[in-house]
Order: C-alpha cells, then sequence, then structure tokens
C-alpha cells in the first residue's frame, strides 16, 4: 500500500488510520457508485442486518449497489487497496450467517445486477447477473417448456449469485446435480477487482484448470460472482409418486438399488423417513395415513419424465420387482395430482414433526450410504449418553447421503444444547461424513470444520485465499478462522 | 532449501549442482522404492518416452513406481526438497503431449497401484487407485449390473489416474458428464508430498472449497491424483437408435430440443455428421446408405433405458413427432442389434472418411451451439483464404458443443498448416469456444490458451501453480509456458 505525505502520523496508530482511510474510501465509492449505490451507514436498513432465524450482525460502515460488474470491480479495487473487509450478500438467505456484516464491513449487495441477459432455448441454457432471485429465473424459462432445476425453499428470495457461491442443493440433487453441475460460465470479480470473465455456454473446456470451480462453494471468500451461464433442461410433463414401507435399512438400501436400476434417469426423488418422523408426521395430516405406521422405514419416490403413460408404467413395474422381491412390505402409488400432494405432504411436514421434539438440536449433515444405518443408531446411544432423555427423529434425501436430524435437549439442561453438537458432529466426522453437505460453513460451523476436512485440507484452503485474497477483505473470518 | 557444509562450492555452479543433487535424489530415491519401484536411466524403455501418435520426449533421469500412496508421497517430497522435476504418467494415451518426459526429469508412474479397493452396489461408488485401467473397472462393475460410464477408444490402456488428471469426456458426455462429474472424492499428493486425502463418497459437502476441483482437468500440474471414489450408475438394459436427414442448422437445433424433451434422461448421443462428413463416409459402409446423401446434415439419435419396450415407444414417439414437425426430412430407426451397429458404423468411419482429404490438419474444439452453424461456414471461408484448395469436413457431438473437424491442406504447401491452424483457433476465439474441449493443452496446444483464457484468467492460472507448486517440479511447461 502506498502511503501519502499527509497519512506519515496515523502509521502509529493503526485504528484510528483505519478509520479515516474508510471513511476517504466511502467519499470515493460514493463518487464511483452515487447515491443510489452507496447507502451510508444512518441509511443502511434493518434488512442487511439480519438473517431469516433472526440472527443479527453488526451495523456496516454502508451499503454498496453496484449497478454492474464495471462498478463492481471498480469498488472493490477501491477497497482492496484500502484493506476495507466487504462483506457480500445476495438474497441473504443463508442458513450459516456468512452474510451477516462483522464490525467494520461494508456490505456489498448485488440487489441492482438482476437482468436475466439471454436466454438460448436451443442450447438450454441461460445468462443472468448474480442479483437475479430463483424463483424468477425458474418462471422466465417455463413457457419456453425449459426449467431450471435448482429448487428449494427461499427461492422466492434467494439469488442465484448466492446460490453458485454457496452451491446450493435442495429438492432435485438426485436427478439434476447440486449448483455446482448446473453453471456451465461464470464471471468473477477478485479481491483486487480484476475481472475473470469465464461466461462460455460450454459444457466441455479442457482449457487448464477450471477456474470457476474454486469459487462455486467458496461462499464468497475467493471472489464475487457477478455473472453465470448457467444450464437449462426440458420441463418434464408429467411425475409418478409412490410411498413404500421397509422393515429395514438393509431393504432400504437395495431399494434403492432396484429403483435406480429401473428409472434410471427418471427417478427424481428417493426420501427416506426413519419411523422417529414418520409416526409424527402422519397424526399432522388430518386424515388417515396412506401406510398405517409400524414400520422401521417409509421411502417416497418421485419419478418424472416426457410422456405421463411411459412414465406411470416405469414406476408399476418398479413397484411390482420390489414387492415381488420383498425389498417392500407395502406400496401405494398416487393415481391423481391431488393424490401426489397428499403423498408429499408426509415428508414437507418436516417442522411440524420436529418440533413435538422441542426443544430441539437440528442439524443437516451428510454420511456414506454405506454407514449410514450404524450411523443413526450410534447417534441415538451417543445423544443418550449426553442426557438419558435425548430424543432422535431423522429423514433425509438418502440418496445424497443426506440427511435432517432433529435432537431433542432437555428443557432443564440448556448446557446440553453444545455436547450434543459435539457428540453428532463427532460421529459424522468418524464415519467420513460431512457437517454441512448444504448450507456451508460461514460463521455458524467453522469450530466444527475439522470434522469434515483434514489439517492439510485446511491449509490448503489458507493457501488459496492467501493467493486470491492477500488483504482478506473478502467475506474475512467466514469458513476459516 | 538448506545447504551444507560439503555443497559450499557448488552454489555457483547452478548446473552442475543440479546434476549433483539429482544424482543424490536418485539413490536415496532408490533406498524408499528399491529396485522395482525405481528404473536407472539405462533401464528406462521406450514406452516410457513415446505417445499413441509417435511422438518422443527426451530420456528421463529414471522411472519411480512408488507402490502405495505413502511412497509416492515421499519420493515427491524428496524431489521436492532438491527441485527435480518430475512427469507423472498413468496409461500414457494423452493426445497433447503433456506426459513424454523432458530433459531432466524423472518419470512418476502410477503403474503399480492398480488397486479397485472397493464398490459399493448399495451407494453405486467404486474406491480405486490411479493405475486402474479404465476398462478394467468398467468390467469390474458390469456383473453388479452397474456401469462405470466414462468410456473412450484408450479405454484398455489409459488409467483413472489420468482420465481425472484430464477430465476425460468421451462417447457418454451428453448423459453422464465429464470425468469431473463422476469424481466424488479425490486423494491428491501435492508437490512437497503432502497428502490431501478427501476420498470421501458424498454426493454432498459444502465445507469449504471443493479441493478435489483443482486438480480435475489440471493435467497433473498442481498434484498427483492417487486414489478416487468414483460414481457408478445403473448398466441401461437395452438402447435405441436412429438415424435422421435434416435440411438445415437451424432444424438440427429444433431437433436436438425436440429430442431432449421427449427422451429426457434417456438421451445418450446426438452426433450431427455435416454433407462433408456424410457424403465421404456412407460409400465406405460397402453396402446401400441408410439414408441417401444429398441432405445437409445427417443426425444419429441414441436413448438408452431400462425397460426395452417403453425404450423403443418413446424413441418412436420422438421421431413421430419430428417428422410431424417438419423438422427431420428422413428418417430410419434400427430394429435389431445388427441395425443399431450398422447405423454407429457410419459415424465410427471417421477416420477413414478424415483420410479422404489426406494431408489434414485435424481439430478438435467446442464452439457454443448458438453460433455453431455461422462457425462452420466462416471456418470454410477462412481455410480458404488460406489456400483455395482447403476443404472442410465436420462431424461431432453437438448437444456438447463439440466439433471435430478435418482441413484438407494442399500438399505442396507445408507452410499452410499453421496458417490453418491460426485460422481456426482465431475463429474458435471469437466465438467464445474452446481450443481443446476434451484432450487439455499440454505441450501442444500452449500457443493457442490464449484463444480460449483471458489474461487475467491465465495470471490466476500462475497464481495458483506458485502457491502449490512453488518449485514449478510438477509437469512444469505442460499448460503454461
Amino acid at each position: 500500500m502506498t502511503r501519502r505525505a499527509g497519512d506519515s502520523r496515523l502509521s502509529c496508530r493503526p485504528i484510528r488510520g483505519t478509520i479515516l482511510s474508510a471513511s476517504r474510501v466511502l467519499s470515493a465509492l460514493h463518487e464511483l457508485l452515487g447515491s443510489r449505490g452507496l447507502l451510508p451507514a444512518e441509511a443502511v436498513e434493518e434488512r442487511y442486518r439480519v438473517d431469516v432465524l433472526g440472527q443479527r450482525g453488526e451495523a456496516p460502515l454502508s451499503v454498496m449497489r453496484p449497478a454492474d460488474t464495471p462498478q463492481l470491480s471498480a469498488a472493490l479495487a477501491l477497497c482492496h487497496a484500502a484493506g476495507v473487509p466487504v462483506v457480500t450478500q445476495g438474497g441473504r438467505t443463508g442458513l450459516a450467517q456468512g452474510q451477516l456484516p462483522q464490525a467494520g464491513e461494508i456490505v456489498l449487495s448485488t440487489e441492482r445486477m438482476t437482468a436475466i441477459e439471454e436466454i438460448d432455448a436451443d442450447a438450454a441454457t441461460a445468462t443472468v447477473q448474480a442479483g437475479v432471485p430463483l424463483q424468477r429465473l425458474q418462471e422466465r424459462v417455463e413457457p419456453d417448456g425449459l426449467m431450471f432445476p435448482l429448487d428449494l425453499g427461499a427461492r422466492g428470495s434467494c439469488t442465484l449469485g448466492g446460490n453458485i457461491a454457496t452451491n446450493a442443493g435442495g429438492n432435485r440433487v438426485l436427478r439434476y446435480g447440486m449448483t455446482r453441475e448446473l453453471v456451465l460460465g461464470l464471471e468473477v470479480v477478485l479481491a483486487d477487482g480484476s475481472v475473470l470473465d469465464g461466461c462460455k455456454p460450454l459444457l466441455k473446456n479442457n482449457t487448464g484448470p477450471d477456474l470457476k470451480q474454486l469459487f462455486i462453494g467458496s461462499e464468497g471468500t475467493l471472489g464475487v460472482v457477478t455473472r453465470a451461464v448457467l444450464r437449462l433442461f426440458p420441463l418434464p410433463a408429467d411425475r409418478a409418486v409412490a410411498l413404500c414401507a421397509v422393515e429395514d435399512f438393509e431393504c432400504v438400501k437395495a431399494l434403492l438399488r432396484h429403483v435406480r436400476g429401473v428409472l434410471a434417469g427418471e427417478l427424481t426423488s428417493f426420501e427416506v423417513m426413519w419411523d422417529s418422523y414418520y409416526r409424527r408426521a402422519v397424526p399432522l395430516l388430518g386424515r388417515p395415513a396412506p401406510i398405517a405406521p409400524g414400520r422401521a422405514f417409509h421411502v417416497l419416490i418421485e419419478a418424472s419424465g416426457a410422456d405421463p403413460a411411459l412414465l406411470a408404467a416405469g414406476v408399476e413395474r418398479m413397484l411390482a420387482g420390489a414387492i415381488e422381491q420383498q425389498i417392500v412390505a407395502d406400496a401405494v402409488l398416487a393415481k391423481s395430482g391431488a393424490e401426489i400432494a397428499e403423498l408429499w405432504r408426509v415428508r414437507d411436514l418436516a417442522i411440524e414433526a420436529s418440533r413435538q421434539l422441542d426443544p430441539i438440536v437440528p442439524f443437516d449433515i451428510s454420511v456414506p450410504i454405506a454407514r449410514m444405518g450404524r450411523f443413526v443408531t450410534e447417534m441415538q446411544a451417543a445423544t443418550r449418553a449426553v442426557d438419558a432423555r435425548c430424543d432422535v427423529l431423522v429423514f433425509g434425501h438418502l440418496a445424497d447421503g443426506n440427511l435432517h436430524v432433529a435432537v431433542h435437549a432437555p428443557p432443564d439442561r440448556p448446557d446440553s444444547f453444545h455436547a450434543i453438537e459435539r457428540a453428532v458432529y463427532g460421529l459424522v466426522g468418524r464415519h467420513g461424513g460431512a457437517v454441512s453437505p448444504e448450507h456451508g460453513i460461514g460463521w455458524l460451523k467453522r469450530a466444527y470444520l475439522g470434522h469434515s476436512r483434514s489439517p492439510a485440507e485446511i491449509a490448503v484452503m489458507r493457501q488459496l485465499k492467501a493467493a486470491l485474497d492477500p488483504r482478506n477483505i473478502l467475506n474475512p473470518g467466514r469458513i476459516l478462522r
């Protein structure tokens, strides 16, 4: 950093020096971005400070809202030169607190970069700016008979830039993959403001390391996603849904294998509910259970395809084979859209079913499928070792290895919360799982990163951070302490 | 690097210093790896120096063949400490000359690391060592009703480590993706010998940047792939194949869209032959053409699935719709395995058809589908501007954006070879394509990297190389000069 003559006294007063240089940066940013593009501290609304769970960050120095990539690039170059840290925000729907401002940070919001620049229906690609809400892209391509398959509860407010930065998962990963697999090209602005324009709509491009992969899922710590070319898929004409009761975990695994073989590319969902979940969810339906509780597992299977008749024939064939091979004890097949909605409602009651165990410690984890049965048994034992009254409810996207877990923590023992977390994340680590399959690390799970990543892996993460963001201005402190 | 007292004289004679320290490294490597694990220069067979096209590298200092990851790690640590460069070899089937030894390099061969460690049929994963030949894994999982979908001509000798390091593509990318999409977990040894053990069989793992992506497709320049967890898929029971004649490129794009919509997850191939290819290939069949030449394009479409009857119904429905919408002028559907083989033979005559234009300049490139029609027209004009006798033959995996091109270069003008290369790669760059969709950059295409990557992208590649391989010992000079 070059120091000007007038600054010489500040060199021994680093704190005041930072404040002064930050105020200079703010006026330079104001000149660059104008009043619409730079909100002063006093005009920063509450929404820039809170997440959907009500967690609250610090008051930021200001909010910058560049109109396009050149503005964003110039703004970051200013922050980089002055060493002022920046926290990037898309729709602020992240669940790992990475988007909450920390003291001394400027919020960088992509909320004015909202153009869907191009839909190429023949190539099945969309070129978008980072601030486009997910649902807007979904709705924009539907009339063309196309689908952007990423889908999650926050679809109305989460942004595509945020989805990419966090490698969002969601409801259709089994068939279409995580966000990473939906990104063909990416434009990223680096910490120093330089623009990596990799917005090519190419499925095949083996010309050196695939740089975009560095920025997908690194939660804004290595660069700011500004534009992307995304893959689109044909909108399936129809779907078929079945619910199966299964006696033990070996049969659940056999069913997954059978379903994959028969439905192949049409399999969209394979949701497994442990009885601990199912018997709490069905009474909330307000009507008779599609299958009475009592079996160890209930599995919801969905297939989607272009031809309703062929699709139905495939799912019926799958069910017949599963019953004949005695891997399924009982099954129902939805006969209408209303019945499909009813079957899905069992799975969609997740929040209500979990609440019956309040107060709970919630987990979103992944574990290798081969170890999953044992993992759940050991988790029950490990949490009961913390307190004999702990009770565990489990369901998840089994084919993805992804489990949602709610552990009842006795209300008279608030200290048990962290003990339960340590017990479960410790088991996840020992079984080679991931402490965060979908939501990222952010601030929330930094303490548990070592359960999923080795010291050698964390050392490389630090090397990458030092190489690409040497002044540590991009989302500092997220992922790595 | 620490220097011992006895070495002090060498510090001003770097060349002799390197030779001496290399000989010390070789004796330390011999101690570490034994006679089976370290071949001295005089015992290095020709096969370690040549590629399948007959290109020949320099004589290496030796060939090291570690038995496992710990040995490989210790060997690399020794090379790193001494600054001795290493070139990693799998099956040596690469087409970009990256595997050919350069002067002063030690060959690191994975040919003794050939264990298929585990097949998990329920989770549909395989854990393998880097030296396993692709075909051995394919054949190992078939009896379990599973498939490792990567497939390419070199299957018998190429290794999975090499496939991963180069992000191999091949025949089934449209349905299953490039190698990158088939890798769940990866173990990599870094230049200094440290081991990144990321061998988790997880589809979902958002715990910091996805480090394995750095090593997939970076051609061994950032680390050495030693083990991997790979995705398997159900082996399709049957396939259906059709050949369609199409009048213009707009209809080819419409056909792709139509086929994607109807066949969705069952579409496996969409191979487009320009008439310049088709009219040269069909006379080589030795029997009547399935469709007589004359139309501008012929498209070979394959679908595969679990149920032969449903599959055939889907393909028939697709063809009926395409003919009704007048995007297809003529079509034939294979009625047996023999007819399927016959239709594929038109496409598999690629080498023979191209030879009719000998001498040729061959290209493997990708171009955005939206620009492909114009690209081919401009390429014809650009090569004819080099020499009026230039003639262009085109075919390719259109849905992947991947084109194979052969340009006739007049034999009396050998100077035209490079002029044709410059003309075609220049057009690829201007149309936002890739100069190497599949085979990588290696040594062969370094001069053209700038047509596919911007200066900012190349600068980041250099930063990554400097951070992860500061002494430049891993495949030095490949990709980046």
